[in-house]
């Protein structure tokens, strides 16, 4: 080695030994007749100190040490003078007796600092400098504890880690495949994998009984900021249970993970329908680290000359706690213009503000009276203070624009206090939702969820309404707003396997070309068996209170799917392209050559 | 759950008890007024009865269960009156009440038992039934408990687990890549990474100081029946490190590993360096577990009339002890005939037998003196019932040849004692091999492995003598004749990088746009650092005497690349095609639409 401890270990019991440290100088400077070094690793920082006295030529080397050298040091633990608190070696220097530089550095395109003045791109670019910062480095070691515990916790209760392969078949259900060409069999190709899920219940087929593993998957979407094409999972499934046992089982993981990396002791996870999680908060993934449920006007407000309402199919509105006298026409109108972008699309927004003085000031005060306003305060529960902010129109989108007004009047009034975490389970998904562009039914999970055991004969029915009622024994694991984990009970009998891809449109000859394999599996003693998967990179963000995963992922990609650092994707040679027995029909780049 | 226990766990102490299992049948029978079931699972297997008297219907329907049926059955735990010593729950059985067919099941197409009469392809086909015999079974296990213990001695040791991308970019050197079509870039492509060894250095140039992942790694070559297009490497890489730190620190891994998965262990690793492993068995990765070193004969027999011998480079032998009375001259002919092969392409062997009679019989026996031959015997410390096994000619191949010759015999005569471990450090591999083919320099590990220090002089020589000297920091771990693992001390200055890249043939261009990330990355603080990656099929199957790292994987690819039991690779579709900018030119095989 070429040290004998790292740069956080060091402490007042180490005094008078003799020590070699080694790492980086993020600082050097010179104070009176000594110059002194902060030299830095993964486990901290420790000063070194040089003494003109003592060794001129050597203090005036250490004085030249540009930021980001590599250099070994030599010297003896002594207490300091002048202690930092703040930092755990911060009771001890190095007094350095032998100094070698092992590496130079050229000055950092930004600097490696908490706060730096590198932009995104640039530090994309330069991604093993922004991996140096303490607050990066953080969340890469996070991320490394995470997996640890999750694994701990899985093997500990009999789960085994089996690998699944990366090349596997491609299959048009779903997000869009990246696709490998196979050199030995020419025309042909592999897909990665948009998740081991075949797999996964092939494995219980198999009687692995418990399986789990962290992995890899990949989707070709068009890519929004929150979005990677490869993106990592804790994957699972469990045969012989029941969607109870693993609720338990996964709920047990997630209690576990923020007892161990954040100390912190998560109560038991409350449950909703996905019915009332539209209902009371117009979203699948409600954020209950705040209030703000929703209540429904149509009773109360229809029938009284305001025709935006008379012709609603639902009116439903949030109320806003203390904020009226913070609130002008400014904001309002402001708010409305926000609602009406093509992001939302709102119509408009209509206010009641109960006002300080007990007054009542609203949008629509010309329709209502003052005692009908008052009426629609007190089913909401309003007080003196509070403002209530109702939207109308069809249901479903009413309600996405309310749950998207209720999102951002939490951010713009800071209701949500840092630190707290609302898990949720969002249960009963239905089984089927319509597509309107396709028109077809596509699989609200995916296409081997199981339907609740009641709601199987609703599959012979023609009628729309009824398909959509039928529910799914499907369940998502909901985390301050944002889905965590999601899973399912499958399917294990290759009849109802197949009714259910005749539902999704799906031909006999697609339906065994893509998944016979998986219903050959059903007829040899398939176990009844479920599952669940949980975004990793999402899990690391949200449990950090981060909105982005970008931060969670070692080497991510920028939203052109391109990895800025090696420079890739990029041309491959013709004769690879030859040997793939493939041509690319792009006018415009050629491979190169 | 469908079950209170699982089929491996019932004892004694459970009598009296009602319990419910859930599993498959493996045999049901009939034996008077009883029937008997076997249900099984990944835990075991526990008998259950069913009693004609108590209920005829149940027994019955008991009887009639195929071998796969999934059943779940409640009754009570009951001492059984037959014990069988052989099974963990021999000593119980339970009385049924109650029997539910979960799922039914054809007959497989081979049995579920450890002697299956299913043949290669038929099994590959129905991987989910050959998962279900214990022997395919536990060796999925030990896999999954090997990846735990390594995980928790890594993690232990300071070692974080980052996930390295899987969409990477294409480089010529070593190994074909598998590429991935970009959508978003439209003629460019990602490829699967052969080993995550450049983002490993980057990170260690990040400060990440030790890294590991249990990483799948793709190669696009052409497949032995020991050789997988998808693999998992234990990969590893250290910041501030020597040689020795590494070869100490997975040393101890392995060490660790054999302990808690095998109860195993091993001593001290021997080590010996590239050129003895060649000079004493012909071969970069020796099995020590029998003896057998080679012995130079040339002083001895050279210059006594026998042209081959004389006019060869290199005369070598190895000892066979105590097998020369077995040995006919029908066997030498094979042995001979064996050796000519093309695979092998030896001209001829010479043997010298030391008879129980204290005679000597010899090929070469008109060419050689009883005297002479009878000192060749003494330099091999050869007594009465060895023999001695000579070949020569042009050394390098002759060395091949000879090991070749040397694994055969301990095959042959039984040589090798089972559960016997030799693990094996070859170290100061050369840093180039000559490629005869392409007339260049390949580097032997890889184009980031350092030479050694004081080897670095060599590197501006022409004479290719010289350049054939320089020694790398570059090491192998060898267990029974099997490569393991193996690494390197790599550059970590650019100088030095581009010196090396030049040798090896890159223009500077080529260098500039292959690995320019990875030289830019070194002129920014670059440390010391070095790792090792061990294959982790490989070592799972060496580690239980198995010569194929096939069992091992869950779902292996046949030797055409082909996963037989989802049929992957396959056919996509037009429109796929499309959206990547592609065309395949296979003129007989078009892409499905």
């Amino acid at each position: 080695m070429y040290r004998t401890h790292n740069c956080g270990e060091l402490r007042m019991s180490h005094e008078g030994e003799t020590v070699t440290l080694a790492g980086w100088v993020q600082i050097s400077r010179g104070f009176g007749g000594l110059t002194f070094v902060d030299l830095r690793d993964r486990y901290g920082i420790t000063q070194l100190v040089f003494n003109m006295d003592e060794d001129a030529e050597l203090c005036q080397r250490a004085l030249k040490l540009g930021r980001e050298f590599v250099i070994q040091a030599e010297g003896v633990v002594r207490e300091r003078s002048n202690k930092n608190a703040n930092r755990p070696t911060g009771d001890i220097e190095i007094d350095v007796k032998t100094l070698t530089i092992l590496n130079g550095s050229k000055t950092p395109p930004f600097t490696i600092e908490e706060n730096t003045d590198g932009g995104d791109e640039l530090r994309m670019k330069y991604r093993y400098l922004d991996l140096r910062r303490k607050s990066l480095q953080e969340k890469i070691i996070f991320r490394s504890e995470l997996a640890i515990e999750s694994r701990k916790y899985l093997a500990e209760k009999g789960f085994l880690e089996i690998e699944t392969p990366y090349l596997i078949k491609s299959t048009p259900e779903g997000a869009r495949d990246f696709v490998v060409p196979s050199r030995m069999n020419p025309g042909q190709f592999y897909a990665l994998p948009q998740s081991p899920q075949t797999f996964k219940q092939i494995l219980m087929v198999a009687g692995m009984d418990k399986y789990f593993q962290i992995v890899r998957c990949f989707r070709d979407e068009d890519l929004r900021s929150d979005r990677q094409p490869e993106f990592t999972q804790i994957d699972c499934e469990m045969a012989f249970v029941h969607q109870e046992d693993i609720l338990n089982t996964f709920e047990g993981l997630t209690k576990y993970l923020f007892k161990t990396t954040k100390d912190i002791e998560l109560g038991d996870f409350p449950r909703m329908t996905y019915d009332d999680a539209l209902r009371l908060y117009g979203s699948d993934k409600p954020d209950l680290r705040f209030d703000m449920q929703f209540k429904e006007l149509n009773d109360l407000a229809k029938g009284h000359g305001f025709s935006v309402f008379d012709d609603a199919e639902l009116i439903v509105g949030i109320c806003l706690k203390g904020k009226a006298d913070d609130m002008s026409n400014k904001t309002f109108k402001q708010l409305t213009e926000w609602l009406k972008r093509p992001q939302i699309g709102a119509k408009g927004l209509v206010h009641v503000k109960f006002q300080g003085d007990g007054s009542i000031k609203s949008s629509v005060g010309k329709f209502y009276t003052a005692e009908q306003l008052q009426s629609w305060g007190s089913y909401f529960g309003a007080k003196a203070g509070d403002v209530l902010f109702i939207l109308s129109g069809e249901a479903e989108k009413t309600r996405t624009q309310l749950s998207a007004l209720r999102l951002e009047l939490a951010a713009k009034y800071d209701l949500i206090q840092p630190g707290v975490f609302k898990p949720l389970w969002v249960i009963d998904f239905p089984l089927l939702e319509w597509d309107e562009d396709s028109e077809r039914y596509h699989a609200m999970h995916h296409p081997f969820t199981s339907p609740k055991k009641e709601d199987i004969v609703k599959m012979e029915s023609s009628d729309r309404k009824v398909l959509a009622d039928i529910r799914a024994d499907a369940y998502d694991l909901v985390l301050n707003g944002s889905e965590i984990g999601g899973g399912s009970i499958r399917i294990h009998d290759r009849a109802l396997q197949e009714r259910n891809f005749k539902l999704l449109g799906f031909s006999e000859e697609e339906a065994e070309a893509q998944f016979g394999f998986l219903m050959g599996a059903f007829e040899y003693g398939a176990p009844p068996h479920g599952g669940i998967a949980f975004g990793f990179d999402r899990l690391a963000a949200v449990m950090n209170g981060s909105a982005s995963i970008r931060d969670y992922i070692a080497f991510p990609k920028n939203n052109q799917g391109r990895d800025m650092m090696i420079d890739a994707p990029a041309g491959i040679s013709r004769e690879q392209l030859d040997e793939l027995y493939l041509d690319t029909k792009n006018p415009n780049l050629s491979a190169e050559t």
